[in-house]
């Protein structure tokens, strides 16, 4: 079983987004991350969902999204050339002591500190998954308060829209 | 009615996703933007909503959503200080002729090229949506190709988690 990563254009109208969500919960093993945010057009939404699942059932999944009304368009982008981001947020525990070393992690990773508390930095990343990830494990040994991660998004490279 | 930001906790199960947005879908006007990622913790997902709705309709959703099993924290963080971003992909036309004033653009809003194609660039942002609304704007009159946000993530500011 293999990571799937899906780009679904829907008409923007109540209700779509929980009958895409039921028809993947369904079929595949599990859905690990989702996003459904504005594209530009503004009757159109986008859902970009990274689900486990093997080859055949995400076909199936594909030909009965389909069949929803408000369904325009389903692209499984996984092995297309695309670029692939995702947005973190995470706060970190920072006294005097080990702020220099955190700034110079996050210049590693061309991240940004977005937020200074009196003990802690809010640092803000975007990449590839794998990228993410190791922004988060590089900051996890300074003690990570609290981290939230956008999911994928994804765009096909070059003239093809 | 009012934009509300909604940062929902829960345990990363199957189905959560479904039953949270089943309930929002009953109650309030419309889902602006959702996304659910991982955080610190692989067990547990966080839900950022954004939904337009009556105060009394949203702390009325809040309380159902806390009789959800698997549902952990519900906060409604639209009048917390906190720091709220969000990621945009923009495809955007540019042949030689405006590619210098599209990367002056860039420039101006911090934003990166990350894909050049024969005839366009993929750029991507962040900030909160109204710089995310901004840079849409001013990319939008040499022709937007594809857009894809990922919708609002937000951290509590300072020591509080």
């Amino acid at each position: 079983m293999k990571k799937h990563t899906l780009s679904v254009t829907v008409e923007n109208k109540p209700g779509v987004l929980t009958r895409v969500t039921t028809l993947f919960r369904r079929r595949v093993y599990n859905i690990e991350s989702l996003t459904v945010g504005a594209t530009e057009n503004p009757t159109i939404s986008r859902i970009t969902i990274v689900v486990t699942g093997d080859k055949k059932i995400i076909e199936q999944v594909t030909k009965q999204l389909y069949k929803l009304v408000d369904v325009i368009k389903v692209v499984d982008i996984t092995d297309e050339r695309s670029v692939e981001r995702e947005l973190v947020l995470i706060k970190v525990k920072a006294d005097n002591n080990v702020r220099a070393e955190i700034v110079q992690i996050v210049d590693i990773f061309r991240a940004r500190i977005v937020d200074i508390g009196r003990n802690t930095l809010i640092v803000e990343a975007t990449g590839d998954s794998r990228k993410i990830d190791a922004i988060e494990e590089s900051l996890n040994p300074f003690g990570i308060v609290e981290l939230v991660r956008t999911g994928k998004i994804a765009i096909v490279r070059g003239g093809k829209a």
